[in-house]
């Protein structure tokens, strides 16, 4: 039983697509990759800029790549985060959760 | 009836806040403004890479400015627009609903 919760926890970080400066369609890839190997959730997490190049992957997944996948449910926050500095600078989060 | 209905499109019309290249902040104080004009519900739209600072607007404002305002919904989707040579491209949009 405690195995297979541990299993479960693992499957879901999986899942888990971080979206930073790379190109948008290297992220397409990634999330309709993990899709295709029977995943049935992906979520796409971006923090800052980063957030706008997010929502254009869940675009471009949805519409482009997997017409049955649909953007179950959006959240945004805020996260505290060292700067270059050592100072600790607020920034903005956005996860987004593609199911099909 | 006709009246009024006209009075109530105009009325949700204008609680719209449109997110570009300004400073976040000056995003933040229109939809304060809106919310200390008895407005209960603002919208925050956003396309392509201002969709970062309109999430950063909606944290902002939830955090800071009126903490008994959550983001009660959003949505994200796809617009076609017309370049500067006249070609159509497509963009990511954003629509975040914060109501208090």
């Amino acid at each position: 039983m405690a195995e297979e919760s541990t299993a479960m926890a693992e499957r879901s970080a999986d899942n888990t697509i971080y979206v930073g400066k790379k190109d948008t369609m290297a992220y397409v890839l990634a999330v309709v990759t993990q899709m295709n190997q029977g995943m049935n959730e992906v979520v796409i997490k971006a923090r800052g800029k980063a957030i706008s190049r997010a929502v254009d992957v869940a675009e471009i997944v949805k519409n482009k790549f997997s017409t049955d996948a649909r953007i179950e449910s959006i959240i945004t926050s805020t996260e505290e985060v060292e700067s270059d500095e050592g100072k600790s600078v607020k920034v903005s989060a956005i996860e987004i959760r593609v199911v099909k």
